[in-house]
């Protein structure tokens, strides 16, 4: 682990009990409005906050890593010699990526086979660009780095398309009040998910390394909390909206009494 | 314990956390998803949770012995002296193997008193399986594990049977859109458990003995999410189609709303 100063530690260490929070938080509230939404929208909801409860699993453990990797003591801090383990994040994200992809197609409620086919061919790729970008993020030399780190553009650049040119017609069928909500739920995913690559290529900076640790930490932090609270806070008002289109107010309240 | 190299402690280190994570995930989704489909198919989305819930359980066990066997520091890996307890896995199987077993009888949705035989037959040759597994497993001779291991093996074909023979006409009688899919579970359940054995003798091989202890961990878990997981969200989709055809989608709704 490189040197780094107190006040890097600590801002890491707290960005990382913070978002074990946010995430256990986002994870309740969406389990617990599950009764708010028609049937067909739960599978949804339960999803994003399946992908919250994973993160915040995943938060836990980085938080301990962290505080095992580094010691305070009288205003001092040292490293221990015990490494921090990067692979939380990667492993995390091969399992919440692909489910990221799967809440936004659900809540689409396109047909079986469509939902089917487009989860199939989403999750897949999502799930190649993680395993891509794992070597080049643990590698010691920057162009290692590179080199993983285009490989896996490859696949986003196939996730991208498919969400603004496979999905576009899916979108136009939606109604019409949640078509900008839907497009509004895209545009997250294509901006949260394009600001990981900016993060990966901090240490190609001439920063030290302490700051180029705490600004890699920091900065995959914030893109998460976006990526998977902000999505799931999305999915839930679609959801919403949705039932009250289908359904109507009254069956929406008779929904919600059980 | 044999001595490792530091890729394959954290190879497998970060297995162990993976696994418990898409346990502990899989769990929640099938418990949530309960309300999805018809109260005859609730007890197998339960059962098949317990199974994951077991394994989630374990995993955690399982990663804190191997945390403990093995210590990282400045780059130099170490052996303890504390022993991987490699009881925990056979501890879960004993127990998730028989249920799965009974996972897949409970979504055909037999009648009462085939249900019950099917599960007692099927559930006293799970355990016995496991059972004459694992003296095998601790044996530090590969002859005593061929021994125990080719025991093992007598249950396991009756197994099999059972599950092609004894069951095939129960699964003709099942509707025809979820006929393949049932089919596909008992394929999984056959091809994952056959694979157990591959791991077990992989120590015949002459690979050092990081490797093999490496690879029989990996191969063990890798097992264990298809097995479990893979099997769980099969159950859920079969109980799903079958709701859909028994109540059809306006009583789905209604029964969704508990």
């Amino acid at each position: 682990m490189p040197a780094i100063s107190i006040e890097q530690y600590v801002l890491v260490y707290n960005a990382f009990s913070f978002t074990f929070a946010i995430m256990a938080a986002a994870t309740l509230f969406l389990w617990l409005s599950r009764s708010q939404v028609a049937p067909a929208y739960r599978t949804a909801l339960v999803i994003s906050g399946l992908v919250t409860a994973i993160a915040a699993y995943h938060y836990l453990r980085i938080f301990d890593s962290w505080g095992q990797a580094y010691e305070v003591r009288d205003g001092v801090i040292q490293v221990t010699g015990l490494a921090f383990n990067k692979a939380y994040r990667y492993v995390d994200w091969l399992l919440t990526v692909p489910l990221l992809l799967i809440e936004l197609i659900l809540v689409m409620r396109l047909s079986q086979s469509e939902t089917i086919s487009k989860a199939t061919k989403l999750g897949i790729a999502a799930a190649l660009m993680i395993i891509l970008g794992y070597p080049g993020e643990i590698a010691d030399d920057n162009t290692t780095r590179a080199i993983w780190g285009t490989l896996s553009t490859i696949p986003f650049l196939y996730i991208v398309w498919e969400l603004f040119k496979g999905l576009g017609a899916a979108i136009e069928r939606q109604p019409e009040s949640v078509r900008g909500l839907i497009k509004s739920a895209r545009l997250l995913t294509f901006a949260s998910w394009g600001f990981y690559p900016i993060v990966y290529m901090i240490p190609y900076t001439n920063m030290g390394g302490g700051t180029v640790e705490t600004a890699v930490e920091i900065g995959y932090t914030i893109a998460d909390i976006i990526a998977k609270v902000g999505l799931g806070i999305l999915i839930f008002i679609i959801a919403v909206r949705k039932t009250q289109i289908e359904y109507g107010d009254a069956t929406t309240k008779d929904a919600v009494t059980h």
